[in-house]
C-alpha cells in the first residue's frame, strides 16, 4: 500500500523557499549587522518601510519577537494593553507580553464583525482613575485577525480605532503579521492599512514563503530602542543579509497572495456544499465547525489531509505551495470521507 | 454656614481602630519576626490559619501583597491564570500579577450570577496544547467578589469551581479579601469556603477594622517559601506584632459584620423606594446604576455622602464605623436631593 | 540550672517600642492613606523630608521595600547600577533588585577605606559604549556601610562620590537604613549627607526602635512615581498612622544614638585587650575576626551572648535596648570563655 | 588618492559566509520547525550534541540567546549567578541575565591567570544562610575567555571548578562561544571541556563563519524547556534549515581555527617587536595596552587597520577571512606609524 501525498494545510508558516528565493539567498552580500549594519539587512529594512509607510523597520528573527520588541518598547510596570478576543499577542505568545514586557492584556470582545472591536469597547477599556489604578497605555490591532478566521479590517474601521485610542490617549501597535493579506483582500496598498499606528509588525515567513523572519517598524526612534531591545533578547545576529535576501524576494510576491485567497474561498464553498458549517473567508483562513474537532483532524489526516484545531474549530490555510488542483484533491478526499 | 458631617461609604477600608483595638497594640509581645518569629504575628498567624483550615498562614502588610505573593509562588514564566471578570487580582493591582508575578492574566465572564464563573467557562479557559502555546496553570477565585456588588459563592458552587480546576490540572488560589463577609452572610464557617484551595488571602484592614495587613495560607511549605518572596517585596517586618495585635482583636469580629450587612439591605431598599436601581446586597456592598456617575458622586458629596464609582456604577459600603442612624441620614440626604 | 540571660547583640532590629512609642501609636491620628491621606504618615514623612532635605518622602513597611522601589522607579530594561561592595542592595535582598527592579548589579571595590569606593572606580565602572553595550546608570551609596563595620562617609567624601556619579551621568540613590549612626558620628545634620542625591532611605525599625517601616524620599516626582510603585509592590497600607507614630517618636531619638557608639567602641576595646582582632567601630557595629565564626557564636551562645556571622566575621550590635552595663556583662562572659 | 584596502580585526564576527557554506545554504532541506522539526537544523543539533558531549542541542539564533535560555532555565527568583570578571553573561548581554532571566550577577576576580577563577572563590561565592537571604545556584564559565584575551581552560582545571560547583550545590554554564578554539588550542575534543557542566553554548556564527546562529544544550529536559523559552523570545524559527546548513558545513571547520591562532602569536609578536606591550595568545585574541586606547584605534583606522577598545585596552581577532600575508600588512602599516 502506497503511502498518499499529505495536503499540508496547518498553517502557511509550512511553505519553503523556492529555487529564486534560494538563488537570492546564496548571492546575498552581507556584513555584521551588530558593528555595521548588513546592506541586505538594511535594503529590506527600507524596503518594508516604504511600503508599511513608516520611517524606519527592524529585521526580527520571528513574528513573535516583533511584537515582543515592540511590547517592550511600549509598556512600562504593569501597564494595560488590550487587543481584540483571540489575538496572537494575547493566546500564542507563552505569555512573553506579561512575562517578558510586563504588560497587563485584556481581551476586548468583538462587536458584530469576527475579530473587529467595537470603538466603544476600546473607548471602555481605556478607563483611568487615581495613582492607585491601573493604566491602560496600548491598543493592539491584528489584521488580518488569524483566530476569527483571516478577516480583514478595512481603512475607515482601522482609522476609527486609531482615532479613539489617540483620543483616550493610547498608543497603538498593530499586528500586521498577516497585513500583506489584508492589503490584496482590500486592494489597497499596506501603507493605507497603519495610517496613524505607532509601530507595526509584519512577518515574512507565512504566506510570502520566506524560510524565516518579519520586520518591525515605527519612527526612527523607535527603532533606534527596539534595536537595543532586540541585542538584549538575543535577536540581533551578524550577516542575517542571507534570510533577508529571502525577504527581499517575498516581498515582490505580496500579489501572489490572491490565489491563496480564491484557494481559501474555493475549498470553504467545497466544504459546505459538503454539508460542512465553515466561515466566508475574508483572506486565506478557512475555519470549519465540526461536531468533534478532534475526530474530524484524524480522520482528514487518515486520508492525507492535514489541518489543525484552532479555538474549537479546524482551521484549514491554503498556500503558496499548494495549487488549485491541490485544493480540489483535498475536497475530493473529504468527499470520500462523508461517502 | 456649618459643613455638614461627612458619611462616608467609600470603602470599608476607612474604618479605623477602636479603644479595644488600640489598647491591644499598645499592649502587644513583639520580637524580632526576621530574625526569629515575633509572637503576637505568629498567634495571629496560627489563628488565622485555625478559622481558614490551612495548615500556616503568614501576615502581609496588605491584601495586595497577599495576592501578588500567592501569585509569585505559584505562577511560572508566563504560566495563564484565570479569574472571573471585574476580579481585583485582574483589575486593582496596578499591573502586578504580570509585571512583577509574570502571569498572563484572562478574565472568565459571569454566569447568571454576578461574579461567578460557570465551571464551563473554567473548563475552556484551561486549554493546553503543544509546547509552543500558553500554560493555563492557576484558578484564582474571590468571594464574596468586590466589583460584582460584594457577591457570595456558596460552599456547594465553591466545591464544584474547584473540583473543576483539579479535573484540568488547575491550581487554585482564593482571594479572600472579604471571605469574612461570605462566611457571615453564609452562615459557614470560613473554613467551610476555603474546601480544597491551594492558597487563600484575608484582609484585616477593611470590615473588621485593623489599620492594616491581612494573611495569606496554604500548606507549611507555600508559607516557608511565601515568607521568602515576602522579604524580597519589602514586606517582611520586624516587630509586627503591634499591628498584628490589631488583627488578633479583628478576627473576634467576623460576626459583628451582620451589622453591616443588614445596614447595606437597608441602604439599598431605601434607595430603591427613592427610585434608584440598586443590586440586592448579598454582603456589605451597595452597587447603584444611576444616569451620570460623576454627577450622582458630585451631587451626593454636596450632601455629604461620598460613595464612589466602580465599573459604572456608585458604590456605597456600609462599615463598622456605621450605624443604622447613619444609613438613615444618608437615605434622608439623598431623598433631599431628589426633592 | 537556670537559664542565664541572653544579651542579643545581632541586630538593632532586635529594639522593642518601648512604652513612650506604644503610646504614642495607641493615640495616633489615623486616616485612609490610600483614598487620602493618612494625617500621622504625612506628618512623619513631611518631617523625615525636612530632616532629610528633600522635596518629600514616603512611608514604606521595610527599609527593604525603600531601596526596592527606588531601584525600580531609577532603572529600566537591565541598566546597571554600581553599589559599593557587600551593599544591603547587592548581598541582603535576595535578587530583588534584579529580579524586580530588573537592573544589573556590579560591585565596586572599596579603596583604602572599608566601605568606601574610590571616585575613579565609580568613573570606571560608568563606561558606556554603542547601543550593543550595557548601560550604568545609578549609583548606590551606604552611609553608614552595613557590612564594612558600620563605616561613615563624611560630606566631603560623600560630595566627590556624588559629583563623579554626575560627571560621567549617574543617578545617585543614598541608602541611608543607618544614616543616622552617620550623622551623630559626623556631628553633622542628616541633610548634609544627602546633598547631591536623587533619592535616599531611611529606616526607622532599627536602632532608632520603631516597630517597622521606614522612608524613602526624593523629589516630588519622584514620591509621586514611588507612591504607585509602593502600591503595586503590596507596600501601601490603610490606617499606617498608628505605625507612624512610632516613628515620628523615633525620629526624636536620633542623638541617643551616641550612647550605642560609645557602647560599640567599649566593647572592641573590650574585646580587643581579652586578645580578639576587632574593627575600630565608627558608629554602632562591631566586627570581630576570629579563627573560627561558627564556634565562635556557638561559644558566645552557651553564655549567653548572641552575635551574628557576617562575611567571614563575628558581628555585634549594641543598640538602645542595651546599657554599658549589659556591654560590660558581654565582655566578662567572654573573659569566662578564654579563661 | 585610492582608499587603502581596510583589514577588518575588530571580531571574528565580521567572517562572511563562503561559496561551499552559500551553496549548502541553497540546497538545505528545510521545514517547519515550531510544527514538526525542520530536518537540517535537527541534524545539526544532533551533529552538536554529538561534539558536545551533551544529550540534545537547540538551534538559537544567537549566542546571546543561548545564554539567556540557559539562564532563564537555571534560575528562580533572582537566584544569585557568578561567572569569572568580564563575561560576556556579565557585561556584553546589556542587562538581559537580570532583566529577563531575574538573576543577581556576581563577578568572581580572577586568580593568577587572567579569566580563571580559583576554586577557593567559587566556593566562597556560594555562601548560603537563612531564608532571607540570597541565593547562589549557578557558576558560568566562559572558554575561552574572550575578556581576558582569549583565554583558555584546560580539561583539569574545569574539572576542578566543576567539582567544586557541584560540592556547594551550583549548577553549571558553560558560555562557549568560542569553546571551539579551546578545544583546538588544547588539542583536546570539545566534549573533553564539557564535562560534567549542567549546560553549554556554543557559537557557529563567530570565527567559524556561519552567517547567524548558535546552540545551547544539555539534558532533553533541558532542551525541551529551552525550546519553550526560545519560543517566549521569539527565536522560534519555521526554516531555520538554511541558516543550519551553514552551521553544518562551520563545524567541519573547527580545524581551520589553528591557523587563526598563528595569526594570532604572529601579530602579537610582531607588535612586541615593534615596541607594544602585548598579551601572549592562548587562541585567536591579542590584547594590546598602550598609552591612550582611543589614539591607538584611530591612528591605526587611518591606516586601514580596525580594531576595538576592549576594558582598557586595544583587541584584535585574526579570523578564516585573514591569511597570514593579512597579518603581515597590518604588521607592516603599524611600522609606518612608528616611523
Amino acid at each position: 500500500m502506497t503511502k498518499v501525498r499529505e495536503i499540508d494545510l496547518r498553517s502557511d508558516t509550512v511553505t519553503q523557499p523556492d529555487e529564486p528565493m534560494r538563488l537570492a539567498m546564496s548571492r546575498a552580500e552581507v556584513g555584521d549587522d551588530v558593528l555595521d549594519r548588513d546592506p541586505t539587512m538594511q535594503a529590506l529594512e527600507e524596503r518594508a518601510a516604504d511600503m508599511l509607510g513608516v520611517d524606519a523597520t527592524l529585521w526580527v528573527p520571528s513574528a513573535t519577537m516583533g511584537n515582543l520588541v515592540a511590547l517592550m518598547v511600549h509598556l512600562r510596570r504593569g501597564d494595560r494593553f488590550i487587543a481584540p478576543r483571540g489575538a496572537h499577542v494575547l493566546d500564542d505568545e507563552l505569555g512573553a507580553p506579561a512575562w517578558l514586557a510586563g504588560g497587563m492584556p485584556e481581551a476586548v470582545d468583538w462587536g458584530d464583525w469576527p475579530g473587529r472591536m467595537p470603538v466603544e469597547s476600546v473607548r471602555q477599556s481605556a478607563r483611568s482613575g487615581p495613582y492607585y489604578t491601573l493604566r491602560t497605555t496600548l491598543l493592539c490591532l491584528e489584521n488580518t485577525h488569524n483566530a476569527a478566521g483571516g478577516t480583514v479590517t478595512p481603512p475607515d474601521e482601522h482609522a476609527k480605532l486609531v482615532a479613539t485610542a489617540r483620543d483616550v490617549g493610547l498608543r497603538v501597535h498593530l499586528d500586521g503579521a498577516r497585513l500583506w493579506h489584508a492589503s490584496v483582500a482590500l486592494e489597497v496598498p499596506p501603507a493605507a492599512l497603519t495610517v496613524g499606528v505607532d509601530t507595526v509588525q509584519v512577518c515574512l515567513s507565512k504566506a510570502l514563503g520566506a524560510p524565516m523572519g518579519g520586520l518591525v517598524g515605527g519612527t526612527s526612534t523607535f527603532v533606534e530602542e527596539a534595536r537595543r531591545v532586540r541585542k538584549m533578547l538575543g535577536g540581533g545576529v551578524r550577516q542575517g543579509g542571507i534570510v533577508a535576501a529571502a525577504g527581499l524576494v517575498a516581498l515582490d510576491r505580496v500579489q501572489d497572495l490572491a490565489k491563496d485567497h480564491a484557494n481559501a474561498r474555493k475549498l470553504a464553498k467545497g466544504l459546505r456544499d459538503l454539508g460542512w458549517e465553515v466561515n466566508e473567508p475574508e483572506s486565506n483562513i478557512v475555519l470549519a465547525s465540526t461536531p468533534d474537532t478532534e475526530a474530524t483532524l484524524t480522520g482528514l489526516k487518515r486520508v492525507g489531509v492535514l489541518g489543525v484545531p484552532v479555538g474549537g474549530r479546524v482551521r484549514f490555510i491554503p498556500h503558496r505551495d499548494l495549487t488549485t488542483k491541490d485544493i480540489n484533491e483535498v475536497l475530493s478526499r473529504v468527499a470520500k470521507l462523508h461517502a
